[in-house]
């Protein structure tokens, strides 16, 4: 048995900033006291998703959310995947980042969103390219459980991408994401369970909490589900401290019932 | 307008070939009565689902079932996607195939199932490859409405094959095919709808309806989802002929909100 206690934090983001960053601290110091060996946050958990925020609240590396981010995680001994923050490229643009952070409070990995949503949907219009750079490789990397990965979002629209991050050897993949009204609840189930199922691995997608009041009002039902592609454990659309235990042993399992990855036929598929 | 009349055929095959082909001819003309522009039969309409039904069933292109096809589709006037049949390929094994053909009765297209079925479910056990040889290549071909795909049940478990299908340009696919009761519940719903919300096209599987008093018992559920990933027509467990008008427009009014294909980072997957 491979157990571990998945953390998510389905909060709501308020305009103000530093009671977001509170109520993170908050959040994961109650979710370590319960155990968690893994905290998740949402995209953009430090100010609402929306370009104004974004454009004024981006840092570098060096700034204060990652040193808070780091400081979280070795106040309370967790492995913390930090959402997302807006990471400064140049004076005009930034990375939509994700951080992984181990229990020592050291980087581990960090993920620069790769596809940016330029999307007319009915009422709902977004052309995040204007304001943020993709970074340029996938994200796989070793944690005290082994090989994970994270995809943002829109990252999730991709197969390619997590069958990508399968072959180089991740067994859960976090994604922080923020989908909306309108693509929420038509897709982001279906997107979550078939990224799992069809790579025959853990996803754990963590949205923030719906905002009526703000611009965006993310969809929220923040998930995670095993590799046989079923859904162990959901959030509504509300805040919630979603709690989570996975045994990655799962996989193997699944893998020896169900050998999708030596089935491939990649020659074919070119 | 672009719109099509689909048929969807959820027979229940009995152990009688005879029997089964009778039924095919009867349903493909109450079908064409109503004015079906494209007849889908089931994966192994003929027969049941096992080795030894198939194994005696096996024949050329030049046998009854492809002369049965072509004459059902030229009768009624109908574009026919024949589900499949144990194609012979040597004297122990046969291929998985599926032929289009259109309202003249000649074959338009022909495609041998890539994938083969070896898995250890709890309780059903199956390992195709003793009986069946694996096409080698992916299928799309012209129609009088455009360019379509085939792919046969376990083919829908990898998204490269679908991907690569609508980079040849296929705007409806077609999947026969016969999931159990075990991965029916868990899994169908959620492959067919993410291989049509991924593609941005129209999926439209077909499966023999339930028969619980037979060794194999098909899931059933037969389907067709738009390329929004939205399900607009859907079968239960019996018998059933399901018809669903599409309009291909839609293709074009889903690709222009939300730009996947254009959107695809192939330099990042490798």
């Amino acid at each position: 048995m491979m157990t571990i206690k998945l953390a998510l934090i389905q909060m709501q983001t308020a305009p103000d900033r530093e009671e977001n960053l509170a109520k993170v601290e908050d959040l994961i110091t109650v979710a370590a006291g319960q155990g968690a060996d893994i905290v998740v946050l949402p995209e953009m958990f430090s100010i609402p998703y929306a370009a104004a925020w974004m454009r004024s609240s981006m840092e570098t590396m060096e700034g204060e959310i990652v040193q808070l981010l780091r400081r979280f995680a070795s106040d309370n001994y967790i492995n913390l995947l930090g959402g997302t923050f807006p990471e400064l490229a140049d004076s005009e643009r930034c990375y939509n980042t994700s951080l992984f952070i181990n229990r020592e409070g050291e980087i581990i990995a960090s993920h620069r969103k790769l596809h940016l949503f330029d999307a007319a949907l009915d009422g709902e219009d977004f052309t995040e390219s204007t304001l943020v750079v993709p970074g340029d490789s996938p994200t796989v990397f070793d944690t005290e459980y082994g090989k994970m990965g994270i995809a943002i979002c829109y990252d999730m629209r991709f197969p390619e991408l997590f069958l990508r991050m399968a072959q180089l050897g991740a067994r859960l993949i976090f994604v922080p994401a923020a989908f909306s009204r309108v693509t929420g609840p038509q897709h982001w189930e279906v997107l979550v369970r078939s990224r799992a199922m069809d790579n025959q691995l853990f996803v754990a997608a963590c949205s923030p909490a719906s905002a009526p009041d703000l611009p965006f009002d993310p969809y929220g039902c923040s998930m995670v589900v095993d590799p046989w592609g079923e859904i162990i454990g959901e959030s509504g659309r509300h805040e919630d401290l979603l709690q989570v235990e996975i045994d990655l042993d799962t996989i193997e399992e699944v893998r020896k019932k169900l050998p999708l990855m030596e089935h491939r036929r990649p020659e074919v598929y070119i």
